[in-house]
């Protein structure tokens, strides 16, 4: 009998986990430089978050959520998104009472949709994000693309595209959904049944439909942009023109609307443009949820984050081939013979204290294939213990690049091997 | 309507998280140094890998599990314990095919128990953990131990005791197996039902047991030392002489088997003496699992690990009232006068870029309020820009420390503050 990890979900091993380690720290010290710290809020929550924080009509809530009872009989599910369970912590703890505002945070979390697995679409799958809550400000806005473009930027990425759009605020949304419901009545007989439920529940919804897609009707839909009231015109002329001092190159994209229930005002999208990354191009999305802490029982918080995913970078990285700066390799290596273990043990104790990176054989293997073992791990250094050193308490170094060797008193080998391999790293 | 984290769930918010990040980077670098490296396996498993894993007898398994049906039907399970995924995965990937042996993993997991939730036992919880797959030498099962140690030490614990066992081999856990049987079946009747069924099944979960820890019969129970052949002596005993070699001192306690039911040979915990730290004083629990790959599929595998509770390890901290090294301030926040807030956020985005920790106001305050936010920021410095400063393109630069304040050209506040706040971080 063979165990699999369960369809749509994988394992990292080593030689990913290196990357997705560099690029997790990336993020950390951009997200340290812009002032965003770290919230951690449970894998799974009441169902009744998601049903009011993403919204009954989207397919998240409607097909996609891991959600059953737990022993005690309560309706939990597991997060399919990130920015419900944020909002309802920042209520539960009242953060929204902290004299510091806005509340600028950042999450790393593991989110679960119940898809048909493809490449870039899993069931468990890794998001970075930020949430901005308190603060109604277009700068905001710019702030958080931002940030994502930096992180783009500074692991090397060039083909990526940031595509935004304005939703509006309410009083624009309402005028923009009068005139989808007028525009696609006359053609819902041709429209999916999802679609019908949509006319009426969120018509929104209907552009962003895979069904419907290359239904003529979609083309000349009522575009949002045009049923924008002056304040919200202006606000998204403002972050725009944060963008632009910024020096971001964005397209407006009208038909952007986002997979959420909650955004108004700006959505965006960063896609990758490099060759071969395949059909679902979406690196990231995000938008502002003014209202959204209201939904979720607190109070009226102006709000704004992103989502981005972490397997879709790993995979745009692929594309364009970038290789990441990462050094794989050991300081030392102990190549024992005979009945020199304890002393052993205790040197490279003694050494790893010091900030090196150490490591031995576990397997009695002989001399020839330690030194084999010390080269596949990359050792610069290889110290060799054996009996009759011992007794002269001493050690030989050599290094594995030059094959240069020398005798070093057992009490110098750690000031030795520091200043050979520069010391605490 | 308030919505609350399921019961026994909590959120980690940033006064917290700074001493999360602390502490696994501490981790990171000390298995960076012991040379482990990471694995990431997915929050659920099919709900066999536990059943065969971590075995059918357990509490764990009996009682404590997340488990649920997937849209597909399918049994899944939330991971309650680290070790079965990371085997489990282990071999999946073949990587006991590897030329480097052993394979010396870590993981940062979130594990999930449906318990009755108390300090110091979640519903969530996050464990560190290792696992060293493919080695039988008990100089592994020292290395392990020092891991943890050195890692208690560098977070600054004082008051920690490890207490090792030895469940010893097949031959020596069954002729044990059998003592208890003879032992408890006379009082069988005095115990709870749980011993009951455990007595045929697996004797040695009766001294785990929680409702009858006090019945005399516990007290006189065979001691597994006591059935240990020769070979299994000989190994328990070179674990210690590693121990002793690494000056790490330890307690030997027969009567410590584990909650799991996979440890054979060495058993060990590490328990916090800290006055005030609770009831549950265990911080972690680790021992050798040889024969687990089997059992889950894979072929026959020696390994050993340990799981380290991190709320638990934060609690010892509280408890010991160590204070860790965090330092939480900001270099420079923008106090701003009138219209400048296009040449704000460029500059601001040009710090930052140079590595530097910079914020602003989003709430349009009165500059009394701003130098208010970068007080409570704790910023170093305060970067002062108006309308009359931008036309003479100059900023003011203020010392929060000292008061002092200089005029900048604007072209060289960059490197101004570089030299100010130390360069890049």
């Amino acid at each position: 009998m063979k165990m699999k990890a369960p369809r749509g979900t994988v394992d990292l091993l080593p030689e990913q986990t290196v990357k997705w380690q560099y690029v997790e720290n990336v993020l950390r010290e951009i997200c340290k430089t812009f002032n965003y710290e770290e919230i951690r809020t449970p894998v799974f929550e009441h169902t009744e978050v998601f049903q009011r924080g993403v919204g009954d009509t989207t397919d998240i809530v409607q097909k996609e959520m891991y959600t059953f009872d737990d022993r005690g009989g309560r309706s939990i599910t597991l997060r399919p998104e990130g920015t419900a369970g944020v909002v309802r912590a920042y209520i539960e703890h009242k953060l929204y009472g902290s004299p510091i505002q806005p509340t600028k945070l950042f999450y790393f979390s593991q989110l679960f949709r119940y898809e048909r697995p493809q490449q870039g679409r899993m069931r468990q799958l890794n998001q970075f994000g930020v949430e901005v809550l308190g603060s109604a400000d277009p700068s905001v806005d710019a702030e958080v693309i931002a940030l994502a473009m930096t992180a783009y930027k500074k692991v090397g990425l060039k083909n990526i595209k940031l595509v935004i759009n304005s939703l509006g605020d309410t009083e624009s949304r309402n005028a923009h959904r009068e005139a989808l419901i007028k525009h696609f009545t006359p053609h819902m007989d041709e429209l999916c049944a999802d679609c019908n439920s949509r006319l009426t529940k969120n018509p929104l919804r209907i552009l962003d439909c895979k069904t419907d897609m290359d239904h003529p009707a979609m083309k000349n839909a009522p575009s949002v942009l045009d049923y924008l009231n002056d304040e919200s015109k202006e606000y998204f002329t403002k972050v725009k023109t944060y963008l632009d001092a910024l020096d971001i190159a964005y397209e407006v994209d009208p038909t952007l609307v986002r997979g959420l229930d909650y955004y108004n005002h700006t959505a965006f999208e960063i896609m990758s443009e490099a060759e071969g990354f395949g059909a679902i191009t979406t690196l990231l999305g995000g938008g502002r949820y003014n209202g959204l802490a209201e939904q979720l029982g607190g109070p009226s918080t102006p709000g704004i984050g992103f989502g981005m995913g972490l397997e879709r970078l790993q995979l745009a990285l692929e594309a364009e081939k970038i290789t990441l700066p990462i050094k794989k390799e050991l300081d030392v290596f102990f190549v024992t013979i005979g009945d020199v273990q304890k002393e052993t043990v205790q040197l490279i104790q003694q050494l790893r204290t010091n900030g090196l990176r150490v490591d031995k054989d576990y397997q009695e293997r002989k001399i020839k294939a330690q030194f084999k073992a010390a080269d596949r791990l990359r050792a610069n250094f290889v110290v060799i213990l054996g009996e009759e050193e011992l007794e002269k308490n001493v050690v030989n170094v050599r290094s594995m690049e030059t094959g240069d060797q020398i005798e070093v008193p057992i009490d110098q080998l750690v000031e030795t091997m520091k200043t050979k391999c520069g010391g605490e790293k």
